[in-house]
């Protein structure tokens, strides 16, 4: 793990706090799949003084260095020069590139604005990396042994000059110890419950154990050089915790439960209350939902539960909208509209309205039908209505591909 | 703006690209709304010298130093020895810390785990902090007029100790000259044709334009401490841009439809195929969306559209479900089922499967009935599924507010 990888972002909207930095989880994951760890990563402002700073820093200390952002055509965006001065070069233009973004407008029958030529212009000693995706090329420096990438900020088209070009390029410049990663998958138990549960377990020097905190749930990493020690770290950690592992490595709730239907041959159908829509968006957000997915309903209202999901009036009136009887019925009536096998349903209260001390804020109720055999559970989730809801969602999914596995 | 702000994240999980690092933005947001402006921002591995290196050099050139994540029981949570490294001080036993820790657990019935005695711990020096969410206190620091706070990483630990604790102790520390923002919301048109038209507007120096390049539409920011400047750039910009605005400040396209149809006494219900249930969740992340939410139906076969909402079998036929005709009808069915005023309907090709010459990925159908009267438009929408079915959801609820505001 001798390459140091360091990754600076550009741009006042990070340090706004308006755009969340997608771009840092996505090279990082991508890289860490590739065997380079990124070690550290700055973001700084739109001020060429900064970003200067940014990068003698993490070039004097990091073999291979990526900067995002600040290649486009608006006004604010500098790297471009600021990279000049810190190589001591300048700026060139670049035939090949302009005629790509002449391209890009010709192709769909847009004159090209004048403001971006300026994407044409290249760092002497930079070669330009072809963006499909946009009018702002990546660029690539080499220079002793080391690699500095220049990409632009807008994650479709960062992502598309990354394995378009860099991949190939960090693949023959860069000798990669393989990487070992183990991606193990728990619910139902806390960070702090884990550990203690994993407090007798011994992780040998060479094997890195990584906590992944996730909304509601818990991730763990197992990972090195070392494939043998990962692999009876990972059987140790399994034994200790296996009643909470619903899955591994790129392991989604929704992957997994396509996957199991899938075995099986079912369909499910989904009526949702207080998660508005959320399990739904979940599974469809699985390519290929349409083999395992028939459809749902979305009842907002006690009307809609009533009128097209067959909830009884009397059972809304004597357990209420938020019940177990409630969310049987809904899984019931989902069930037989949309006929599938399986039958899902959520009603509950993620707030801010709604709670009572009877049933507090993030009282949940989840209701599954297989056949005729009915189950339903209910939790009572922590956090706010955002949080409540993604909690909600994802049990119903786990509990559902636990049913299937039992 | 002499204050500099920096904040360091430690944690593993933010550099192997699992996790996204959604603190530094809600920290940023905060801060910048209080009228301070985060400078910089680190993000560094569980690893003692690297954290070291980053306290010192942010403290070193900052005023406000936070600090997010190692501050859990689990075994790579190590912020606390660093800092007693970094400012040569000891940890120390702090009773009523223990006895908080100890409250949580036994409100709940629970044995307190061991492991959580280490929560206790508290660097001499330093002020801790209530956490009410969780067992790690917030730690604080106050140093020849410079201010260091150590936060855990869960997010909602770090928000409550933030909001209860830190922003009283920032306003009483220090006298923050009111920072003034106005943000423009923007759709229908790229960054760079927005460049292009406001390539003519004279910025004052004291004032700060930013772009905030969301999902399929660009946001812009105006910001400074002269509020004079900021409303006569604020007026120009509107001036020169009027017909792509569709909001401002914290206004999310769901906010906004909210007040329209709250205003407007009117309801919604909506059938959605690609998006599989996204633009209810949208819809219902709001609270309160039960008084203009009254349900949904996720159609993803073609059963569904046919059965529950009645899209003719001769449409289907002859147009197919990805068309304006399907797209009609979905919208007309759904009003009808729910009762409602307005029946909106999605139906596209998210991808990657289903995609031909004639009806490229990213072909979706928007239907918008108002009453009698029906509107749809065709849009072609470049990116993943995932983006696909965001700027799908967006552009339909926006297309519903320009229909009512007109």
């Amino acid at each position: 793990m001798s390459i140091k990888v360091s990754i600076i972002n550009i741009g006042n909207e990070l340090l706004l706090g308006r755009t969340v930095n997608t771009n840092l989880s996505w090279l990082a994951c991508h890289l860490t799949d590739m065997g380079m760890l990124v070690h550290r990563s700055v973001t700084v402002r739109d001020k060429a003084i900064e970003i200067k700073k940014a990068i003698r820093q993490e070039w004097n200390n990091s073999d291979v260095v990526f900067i995002t952002g600040g290649l486009g055509p608006t006004k604010d965006d500098i790297t471009k020069r600021v990279l000049c001065d810190v190589f001591d070069t300048e700026l060139i233009f670049n035939d090949t590139v302009w005629g790509e973004v002449q391209n890009r407008f010709l192709s769909r029958n847009l004159v090209v604005p004048e403001i971006n030529r300026s994407q044409a212009m290249v760092p002497s000693g930079f070669i330009a990396l072809k963006n499909q995706w946009g009018t702002a090329p990546g660029l690539y420096l080499q220079q002793n042994g080391k690699s500095l990438f220049a990409l632009p900020g807008v994650p479709l088209e960062l992502q598309v000059i990354f394995q378009n070009n860099i991949e190939g390029i960090i693949r023959k410049q860069y000798a990669l110890s393989s990487l070992y990663i183990h991606n193990i998958h728990t619910w139902k138990i806390s960070e702090s419950a884990l550990a203690e549960k994993l407090s007798e377990l011994k992780v040998p020097k060479s094997v890195q154990l990584a906590w992944l905190p996730q909304t509601g749930r818990v991730d763990l990493r197992i990972y090195g050089n070392d494939s043998d020690r990962i692999n009876i770290t990972k059987v140790k950690l399994t034994e200790l915790i296996a009643d909470y592992i619903w899955g591994e490595n790129q392991d989604t709730p929704q992957s997994v439960l396509h996957k199991i239907l899938s075995d099986k041959n079912l369909t499910i159908a989904i009526a949702e209350s207080c998660t508005g829509g959320l399990v739904q968006q979940i599974i469809t957000s699985e390519p290929g939902a349409s083999r395992i997915f028939l459809g749902g309903i979305v009842a907002y209202s006690n009307n809609t539960k009533k009128n097209i999901l067959k909830v009884k009036t009397e059972t809304l009136n004597k357990f209420g909208a938020v019940s177990e009887e409630t969310a049987q019925e809904m899984a019931i009536g989902i069930q037989h509209i949309m006929g599938s096998d399986i039958g899902m349903s959520i009603t509950g209260i993620a707030g801010p309205e709604g709670s009572s001390a009877v049933k507090p804020l993030g009282t949940v109720y989840l209701g599954i039908v297989i056949g005729n055999e009915f189950f339903t559970t209910k939790q009572i989730f922590s956090g706010n209505r955002e949080t409540i809801r993604i909690k909600a969602s994802e049990y119903l999914i786990l509990s559902l591909i636990e049913l299937l596995r039992s």
